[in-house]
């Protein structure tokens, strides 16, 4: 019976692992809700779209080495090499958080989208967020019917090869809003 | 005996059950490889933790309820109501996108410690990044070693009732990056 108890303790023991980890996992809410006027678009055609999750923190950074050194070496962070993309216009370092990730940014080339930031923010920061959406072509309608400004007519392909529009910061309480196409 | 055998069966099975939701924790990059100093530190008793997930992007906002109705009519992202952490000197509306959440962040009262941030900002903008560690008191002496500037001597209770320390912006990147226990 002694054996019998030791393995019992252990099952329980097992499971409660299990719940914690259960417990761990639903910390946050995961089942969407969708309200407000989203509710009411629902009924409009072509205006449905539902925002998803958080893709990317872009940050700029002034010097990409010390940026990819600073979360490997000091914060023990999973980075990847530096990647040059020079259609957009930059060189990113991908540094992996589990759920999302971050994506540090330096200009490359003339005329990067990042040159007038990193002016006027000498030490780096945060430069846009990314959020990922269902239907990015009935965001830009719902959108635009809506009076939020988008940086472009239409979607154009982003640095990862999906459609993505840009929000302008006035209209997003003084941040930068990327919606990428999931 | 054949008790025994189902006892150790179920064991068994709750046993994968964490298993299970290890492996549902860990979806994206899972398996967190440590370089560089981190390797090292395994050796250093007491200087051993690991970087966890995103836990929120904090957005200071000069106008709580205009921002909660962005992202709530606007992007028809799932939001809280306004939730005051006089202890803090902040008003938060939480907006949940699935992985991870946005933190609107307003003064409340007269020692708000974003109130320089938003005179600064008039437009509002990205505060912090808060990012989870499994042990921040490990987290601290590490840092402290590794002369990263900590804006306070030791962990102090955060707005989640949980310990917090910030990192000094000019030593990441120019980002304040808030280290949560997770």
């Amino acid at each position: 019976m002694a054996h019998v108890q030791k393995v019992v303790r252990w099952a329980l023991s097992a499971v409660r692992l299990a719940g914690a980890f259960i417990r761990l996992q639903t910390v946050t809410p995961t089942v969407r809700t969708f309200s407000g006027s989203h509710s009411l678009s629902q009924n409009v055609p072509g205006t449905l779209w539902n925002l998803g999750r958080l893709n990317h923190v872009a940050i700029a950074v002034p010097d990409l080495n010390m940026a990819k050194s600073f979360y490997k070496n000091m914060l023990g962070a999973q980075v990847s090499e530096v990647v040059p993309v020079p259609e957009h216009g930059v060189s990113v370092v991908f540094v992996e958080l589990g759920n999302t990730k971050l994506e540090l940014l330096h200009p490359l080339g003339n005329q990067s989208p990042i040159e007038g930031f990193l002016q006027k923010n000498k030490a780096g920061g945060m430069h846009h967020i990314c959020i990922e959406v269902d239907d990015i072509e009935a965001a830009v309608t719902d959108l635009k019917q809506k009076k939020i400004r988008i940086l472009s007519d239409k979607a154009k392909i982003g640095a990862h090869g999906k459609p993505v529009i840009f929000l302008h910061p006035k209209d997003c309480g003084g941040v930068l809003v990327e919606l990428e196409q999931a």
